[in-house]
């Protein structure tokens, strides 16, 4: 295992979408993700099934190639198993995760004993990959499991498999100097933020962050916030999605919190129509440069925007409706620029609406000007070099059957601010 | 407003699925049916748009000729109206629904300022109905709203509607001399149990009940529980169908509650096939007298039997599987019978799966051998009448569209115990 | 069975929306509505599952209405079990129905020796319904059908369930003095045109019938057509809406048939959105009166119209896009009025968008500024009453689960011209 | 091109299903996918989008090692392009294509001309990949195509994209020394077997064929037919699988025309259980070596099997229901064999699930003992190699995305018998 020792780190922080990318939280391809079939895919909230040896290799590639241009990257698998060796931490995490609600009265001890049994780095797999009832060895078995067979869907399983770990992006997001622990849309995903927590809690290198929001082991209604719908542009700004996953009451709880300490001035809301190819705004908009960003027309201009600022109304907010301004003009207001340069999903109108579904528009950035999207996106990554963006390509033949990029699978953790 | 002055009540108390029903509650349709359209009944659960008119006026003729037979009936808008006159109820109820996380910063006080408005009655037509934003008087808008206006599903309401207490069966059940206050599986379905906790904890007819388990301001997980597989037949035994809906989760808690509180001695599990038509055990098994049950066969004979029992084992509980012995034969053996006699769902193939389909088996005892189904079952009836059953029917062209009948539109608060 | 013999009949021709209407095709519901699941109602293209015997009783009292107003009805069963009485006219639809495309080889002639042994009712009745497999007798049965027993859908019946038959409205048009025989959409829909086909051949009041265009023996392609979209409404205009089911290929073919027999003058064309709900014109658009439409705005708003004139180019027409002129404008051009008045879904967005669904705007006209609805839309047909036109209404519970209304049950025979 | 100059061919004919495969049938991705949209997938019948230069390189790359292992392989758009330059094929095809009910009167003189203007393998491109409202050049313009784009789905090509060549497995069936020139299911896929029959007719190297049912100028009615239900095993045996795709009305029609012309002495039907992965036979069950086959178990146990053999009978088959007899064990002694040896799906019930819907069970043999699979199914291509077949993989990243493998993407011309 790893070595946990803690040494000397940067300040944790998020301060644009595309400075200097100085360090970044993924999360491999794995158990979870051979436990999808197309029967389950659909409550498991994966939208296809994967050949993992091959994502994983080429997951790796993606974060070598991250590594080759200087970025720090950690993993989820090896942060958890990295907290599990600590007494405290696996305590504290496996209180809530083996209990009677969850494995059901009559396995926790059994499972909790059997979980015992195992590596710091068998459990962080389990804690990911999710406990099946067949992977309790024979000698831990009793009874209760013979009911546990017989269960639908993710209740057949001890602890569920979290196959949208793979999506960091989405679970906590850093805006400036603070992180949100996100509330997701999905009742089945709940648990990814729990991990999180636990290292926010336990892990030497993340301890004292600014929690600006959240914490999953409250119940936020329907005030649900995912990642990939926010952006901490700079400037003091934050773009955020307002769709299905990602709601308006959580949007103006954020945007509270942030206007409150002072970590933010401008909240840009991008309110998206309701349509499933417009799950995230990161789907349609991402930045790729410092003026230039890459989207797709035929929902960005859908998209009715409204911007929160610090008021003095019940609330806290000043609440503006921007009417037909486009999207894009006023986030180039915001950031104090004249106009942003659009690249627009390349491609005929059968071409685009295909790039858009394998995450086209879906860039992520690791400094001014160069961007990872998948190579599948040959039109859309031709225009962003047209464009003078450098595009490092990541293979998408299986990464990208989950309905996610670049930006999806990362999530920032130290970025530099850029000027505008 | 009706009186809420207690008067003298029987014990609250559910000791049989067909002995005398003394007490029993109801939800009539209204607001939150009206609510409904093609495209939004899927978010909200409900299968078919109804004629809510012609609803009301079936389901108002339902009560009648309970009342006209002797049963008491109460009315969950009529509850909720009275403890809504009480100061401290309301304030309770409205906290709880009043938040950031349900409406949204920035529109608590003003919705608040005009709930505060309203009559007992009208609020408590929205607190089922729904308030949706073009619901706030001109007075009480804000530019809140707009964010509102533009956000999806149930979360462009300011309290959201909950066309499912139409079936009160689901949210809470009395087992002998206590209830549960079932954390459903859907979470657009959670506020109709913070309804009844509100009703239990501030209605004098209801206040000091034996809570068995379950708290709607808690987080249960996976320990999800539906009114509509539970069935006390008496004799200390239980039928807890597991399903999608109801988990091992909550049935194992559960059962250990009523056994370690003495209150039943045997649950008997129906492990149901997962297909969607099987959705509740009472759409496909309910008991029409003492040792007379109407099924479904092609869905019953697929179900998988477990006994629960108190046991030594860790989780309280003795799991014996009962492997192939029918399901009907270890419920009679159970209740100290030889045997029950089966009255299937009437017809030929097709007829059979209609009849299943339009709530033919979900039939609700008012005494032995006294049953109300929907009229449109015309075969099953017949069935039930010539296994000496009297049938008393609904009018089933609206209450049926939402694929619920008698039993699961009912919520029995006394009912006798008989002997076996 | 009803004598045959042939009186002194009107000519056949529908030369208005609203004329009087002196005579109309109808389709009692029956067999093949009793075979209708859960689970095949999708194969058989029909919407839900209904209480047969109420939608007769509703049907039956439908008709009674129409023809207590002086209109002649005749209904499908009845001229099919007429014909079915002549020896030619038998054979030549069993010769097309009893083959081994469709019955299989091996099983044709022992259906053929079965369907020979009915009364021309009866007979009439399965070719509606459908011949299941086990109507077969016993004395008719061989091996071959255990094959059809395993086999899935509409394969499983030697003759297929027609429910759609409710629907004459679709499957031929008077269009003023002649009829298309329509090639619908779904081929599980083809064999309802040569029941009609059968009619028009061989029943003594339709021979004669002068066809524009369609003939179900032969195979259409893309060419597909259905009476929901099409409107003859008088001054040599015929209205049709181009939709999923009623396609270019077909409405120029047919415009082009009108123009060449001088029979109509101009077809506007309702380019329909890409939406389910709007799956035929007269869903969403109906007469009420010489100058009175209903319509529902929200779907009515999206349609492109054109106008096609006879003209010189390839295929004879004249096409003009109208770009963006209203429909309704358009149509009253067309008609040589100043404008249409125009009655829209009533009540707010929810209620309105309730009775689109609920056939809201599918009246079907008697005789100018009388129309048949559904009681069930109770809000619309109070703004049709206020604009003058009288509502006579019909029972909807059970005949409006299939979602057509009035417009769609009838396909008038003989109608009166109006003045504009 | 190609020259199209007959040399000396063997004759066609197809006498097992691993014996020497000599020349077979395939056909390149390309145009018609990269019409393939998130939004239009459904109607074109095609499961996802692919990235469609690689699923070109990744199937050369398949036909470059069937040749390179000794087998003549012919591909779609060739055999096109070489008819195409030969006036009457040309003229036979485009009459058939170019109509008033595929492309819309007013369009065909004009799309006709356009096509005149193409090359031989331009022509086949849009044969295959359909021809979309703006692939005709300015020139060739009319108003009409306004209506064209306004139309929904497939109406609003003049020629519909045909993706499913890629499988010629199913269009047409080599049996022996015959073939059937099928009507498939769905009718946006009558048009691939036009396109074969125009090959059958006009191409050199393959008139002459001994056609024995099937004409897609026919209408089939319930009597469709697609070759992954079909397999022509060898000692006169032919496999049926009988499921949505593949009815009885098909399958009986067949046996009896290879029984009258002695073709054929016995077929063995699956009847295939109603499920949507049971699409075709070969997606779970196919031959790898003489006595070895490769089947999912999950389905092929719920296979109810029938044999069917010359008869005196109407319509001269002798029908036996072999009820709980495996299918296995029907195929064995049909095949004079004492058992076959089975490999399963690999992995646990995950990953054999998994690998099910990844085509596992989908090979193609090119000899006794070696097949073709992706390589994605790694588990179930060991189990294949231990039971000593030589598995050669083909990269299955985008060509497995629509759902069919080796066997469905080769139609097989010329293969030799084997002995048993």
């Amino acid at each position: 295992m790893t070595s946990i020792d803690s040494v000397e780190q940067p300040a944790l922080g998020v301060h644009s979408e595309v400075g200097r990318l100085r360090k970044v939280l993924v999360c491999s391809p794995g158990l979870a993700h051979r436990r999808l079939t197309p029967t389950n895919s659909d409550d498991l909230l994966f939208d296809d099934v994967m050949w993992v040896e091959n994502a994983e290799r080429d997951h790796a590639a993606f974060v070598g190639e991250l590594r080759r241009r200087g970025v720090e990257v950690v993993e989820l698998h090896d942060l958890l198993a990295q907290i599990m060796a600590i007494p405290q931490a696996k305590a504290w995490l496996l209180d809530r995760k083996i209990t009677a609600n969850q494995v059901g009265i009559g396995l926790i001890d059994a499972t909790r004993a059997y979980l015992e049994t195992l590596s710091p780095r068998e459990l962080a797999e389990y804690l990911v990959g999710g406990l099946a009832v067949g992977d309790l060895p024979e000698d831990f078995r009793s009874p209760y499991l013979s009911l546990a067979r017989e269960s639908t869907g993710a209740r057949e399983y001890l602890m569920p498999p979290l196959p949208n770990t793979l999506y960091t992006r989405d679970t906590t997001c850093w805006l400036y100097g603070g992180v949100t622990l996100n509330p997701l849309y999905w009742p089945a995903r709940h648990d990814e933020t729990l991990l999180m927590k636990a290292i926010y809690t336990f892990h030497p290198d993340f301890t004292g962050a600014k929690v600006w929001w959240g914490d999953p082991e409250l119940d936020w209604g329907q005030a649900t916030f995912e990642g990939g719908d926010i952006m901490p542009v700079g400037n003091g700004v934050v773009l955020m999605g307002m769709s299905e996953r990602t709601s308006r009451q959580a949007i103006t709880q954020v945007a509270a919190a942030l206007f409150r300490a002072g970590a933010a001035e401008h909240v840009v809301v991008a309110g998206m129509p309701k349509l499933r190819s417009a799950m995230h705004l990161d789907t349609v908009f991402t930045f790729a440069d410092r003026d230039v960003v890459t989207l797709y027309p035929r929902i960005m201009d859908a998209v009715h925007t409204f911007s929160l600022r610090p008021g003095d109304r019940a609330g806290g907010l000043d609440v503006v409706d921007e009417g037909t301004t486009p999207f894009v003009d006023v986030v180039a207001k915001a950031l104090g620029l004249s106009s942003l340069r659009v690249v627009e999903t390349g491609g005929d109108a059968y071409a685009s609406e295909r790039q858009q579904w394998d995450s086209g528009n879906n860039a992520v950035a690791i400094e001014p000007g160069v961007v990872f999207t998948y190579d599948r996106n040959t039109l859309t990554n031709a225009l962003l070099r047209e464009a003078r963006v450098e595009v490092v390509t990541i293979v998408g033949a299986e990464l990208g059957r989950g309905r996610g990029g670049g930006h999806c699978m990362t999530c920032p953790l130290v970025r530099d601010p850029v000027d505008f």
